[in-house]
């Protein structure tokens, strides 16, 4: 059974995944990759690269594209200009709503507080738990009982509301149990909390010096699309990709890497004339959901959420999320992967004019605030970032559709797809289960793996050699310790599609065996075949 | 002639490189890839991982190298314990001096506060510069004869002191002139300045919730050292590589991205037996000199600058720079690209023990200081980074060898070593100067571009589907627009380099040119030998 403790204890023991500063106790919502892991996640990020933007080819019209398209990338700084994150919108908007426990000095996100109703007699309390808790109605039920057990008997007569409501339905919040708290009405009013992680330019470390680690490496291309536009010669529609680290200050990070406060995004913005920025959010959706499938992620996993019309800005025409099924998650609930967002050309244009109004139906600038040095707090950079076209000689600012995918999150859904045990034979050819990663080969860390059958005979000198020739091509690893079962284990639980065994037959007859991760296949193929037979099952 | 300004001028035109927030004035110390840019820097850091980490054959004896050796990678987070700089020793020492001066409130490194002794008549004035500024005694006499102006006549007899000498080498500070004022005695004494930049964990934002960005990445590999021996079962000696951005906050940040805020490093630690360490000092030192050679810098612009034993740490055997001639340094200077540290078991020893006393000749812990919550500020993990040979059963802190590489300052010396003035003929036959970008083929942005000579009698049918073929190896530009000189002209600069042009013969006998960057060389072949062709130039 696939769960996701087994999960994380793989990673764990194979170096996929650490606890950053795991000797000092580790840093909440901090993940290092490990040797097996920085494979991986290399493997991701470069087949988003190549699939997306270099390998990307630009006279072809893609199935369901309007037209063809180009596509460039960027690589720009975590730390920018404050004045990007005033008129993007993060320093008033990117955040978070908190409550802090009185008695536990726990923090919670408000939104995630949620609970039911428990009555017993005339006693009415609101137990709470945290969303995504698993189980979460057992756990109400099982705190539910205790808080009664503790102030009296007859917990019995307990009834445990059917609808579960956030804390923010509620009227009367004097009668709520917080997740960790023993007494009733131990959590404070909501507080607003900013999420960008702050710190100070240079020595002088005045208030014109204070500037943020970016939240997403969106705003770079932003701020970069002219730049851009002046360098490459690139023509509307056309795309500029970038990953990179992102930070969020996240109140409660979990779920494994999932909700880290480090993180990697791949990010796409894609300009296009406004009149198909419709066909384009099509296209976009369709293609990155695709692309999930094509590296593995079973499409009964994968949701697309269509977010209602009513949750959208005022200048968006749509936006959805690729949302999977992870382990950690009740059935049926779904973690998003990626969000696919029309975008309007509301980005482009609080650059320029300085932020935009979300309420306002016209999208117009804000009105002018001064910070404490009574300098404008919104002032747009003043630069034209909009667009003529050399046909038409129209002059417009381009609208965005934005792919926005976390790298992280990729990773773990593929590590948690690729999770299965099965049964096997063993060295002794007794059916065993085994654990087995079934991470598609583009990225399986480790491409192959060599194995003398012993460490005599000619055999290790023949497997020396295949190893070296493939390690020209591959992420290839040898290995001549231990019974060959054992070694075949070792390289299932690190995803190796396909092992290579020397034997005998392979001195006398000069062929070798190679082992398919997935069906447990072997074929026989000659020594100087090993190559071409790796190159092509790996295309 | 190969000038700063020029290279400097070529990679904002060309997308190479963009000051971060250009359109809100810039941040000092921070710059973006363009689209070639971020091209050519993921080619050095790939060439990298590949040549040092997962190219390297575990089974083979390097030349140079005392045995054969494994090597792994890892990746992990920019914000990590606050505990990890206090044991390493950036939280109380990684600093620079810094001077402000009172009247341009400018501020200075210390260290980089240069100047020469004037004399005129009676008076005597030390009058100061910034190191590295181009024609540092020009500046002096410059300034000089400014200042006995702006006082008096007889700026004539002014004299020039020879020795040029450091502001910490004076006794009388008080008739100092400082870089950027008009009256002496304007600079402060020197201050201290850490220079980790400042960040804090969660909402709370309390003291122990202080952290810092990395200085640099090497600190994650020593604090994971453990849980890369237990998961991926690496025997001594063994390397584990990283490729990361950290973050200083240099007081003056200068000369294009050479010392820039946010950095990106490649940095490998090495791991070996105490008495193995000498050899294999010096076999990393030489592996690295090769690399960049390998890569195209040349020799005469490289030096191995070997720091005297007096500059060396107690516990360390040798550490050496690998430097290159900047354009922007005056002729026979250089700076640092890599270093390559002997560390022995400093690093380990204090991630067990809590922080060792760099004055202590034995390496002792530091005395346990408390910090403002009578916590102790330095207290190791406590757990055994230690190594057991399972062959000699003994047990030893390993020491490091750690060759430190700069990604940027390589990508700028990669970019200065290409480019080139030439002479050319344009598309009448003149002989015209050119501006070129020798990049080496593994680190050219685009390795080929295709031209259909005009657009059309079946020319650009034939471009599109070379251009389609090679894309699905390369990155690969299609150009149609212009005489077919200035295409080249503009992959010249770009670095491309392979030019292939479809003409009239490609229609009628089926081949095309391939133009080579360097040489101008010409050469026709078949278009169905295009694709092999360009493989094997650029392997």
């Amino acid at each position: 059974m696939k769960s996701m403790e087994k999960i994380v204890s793989l990673c764990k023991r194979r170096g996929f995944l650490f606890q950053s500063s795991e000797i000092y106790g580790g840093v909440q919502g901090f993940w290092d990759y490990g040797p097996l892991g920085v494979e991986l996640k290399r493997n991701l990020k470069d087949a988003w690269w190549s699939d997306m933007i270099r390998g990307h080819n630009n006279l072809l019209v893609p199935e369901g594209a309007p037209s063809s398209y180009e596509m460039v990338g960027l690589d720009c700084t975590i730390i920018m200009h404050p004045q990007v994150w005033k008129n993007s919108g993060h320093y008033d908007l990117f955040h978070d709503h908190m409550v802090d426990c009185r008695e536990s000095k726990k923090r919670y996100r408000f939104d995630q507080v949620r609970g039911r109703w428990c009555q017993r007699g005339e006693t009415k309390v609101f137990v709470s738990t945290l969303a995504e808790a698993e189980h979460e109605a057992d756990e109400v039920r099982r705190r539910a009982m205790k808080f009664f057990k503790l102030r009296a008997k007859n917990a019995d007569e307990l009834t445990v509301g059917d609808e579960s409501l956030t804390l923010d339905r509620l009227d009367d919040t004097k009668s709520v149990l917080a997740p960790d708290a023993k007494s009733l009405d131990t959590l404070t009013d909501p507080r607003e909390f900013n999420l960008m992680f702050k710190t100070t330019l240079g020595a002088l470390g005045g208030e014109d010096d204070v500037t943020f680690l970016r939240p997403e490496t969106a705003q770079g291309i932003f701020v970069n699309f002219k730049n851009v536009l002046d360098s490459s010669r690139v023509k509307v529609p056309f795309g500029i990709g970038q990953v990179g680290k992102s930070f969020r200050n996240e109140i409660t990070p979990r779920n494994f890497t999932f909700r880290s406060r480090e993180f990697e995004q791949m990010e796409i913005e894609f300009f296009c004339p406004p009149d198909q920025s419709q066909q384009w959010y099509r296209y976009w959706r369709d293609r990155r959901l695709a692309w999930y499938t094509e590296l593995g992620l079973s499409s009964e996993s994968l949701i697309m959420r269509e977010h209602h019309t009513e949750e959208l800005a005022h200048y968006s025409v749509g936006t959805a999320d690729i949302e999977y099924a992870f382990p950690f998650l009740p059935p049926g609930e779904y973690g998003e992967l990626e969000g696919i967002a029309h975008r309007g050309d509301f980005d482009l244009r609080s650059h320029m004019e300085g932020k935009l109004d979300p309420n306002s139906p016209e999208g117009q600038p804000m009105q002018v605030e001064l910070n404490e040095h009574g300098k404008p707090k919104y002032r747009g950079s003043g630069k034209d970032l909009s667009y003529r076209d050399e046909v038409t000689n129209e002059k417009f600012v381009p609208h965005v559709i934005e792919p926005s995918a976390g790298a992280d999150r990729g990773a773990l859904a593929f590590l948690c797809e690729a999770y299965t045990e099965d049964q096997a034979p063993d060295d002794k050819g007794n059916m065993q289960t085994r654990t087995v990663m079934k991470l598609h080969p583009r990225l399986a860390p480790l491409k192959a793996a060599v194995f003398p059958l012993v460490k005599k005979d000619g055999m290790p000198e023949i497997a020396k050699e295949i190893y070296g020739n493939l390690k020209q091509h591959f992420n290839v690893f040898y290995d001549d310790k231990g019974a060959v079962g054992r070694r075949y284990r070792r390289q299932d639980e690190a995803g190796t599609p396909y092992c290579i065994t020397v034997d005998g037959d392979s001195v006398s007859e000069g062929t070798v065996t190679i082992r398919d991760r997935d069906s447990l296949e072997q074929t026989r193929v000659k020594i100087d075949d090993v190559v071409s037979e790796i190159t092509q099952r790996m295309s």
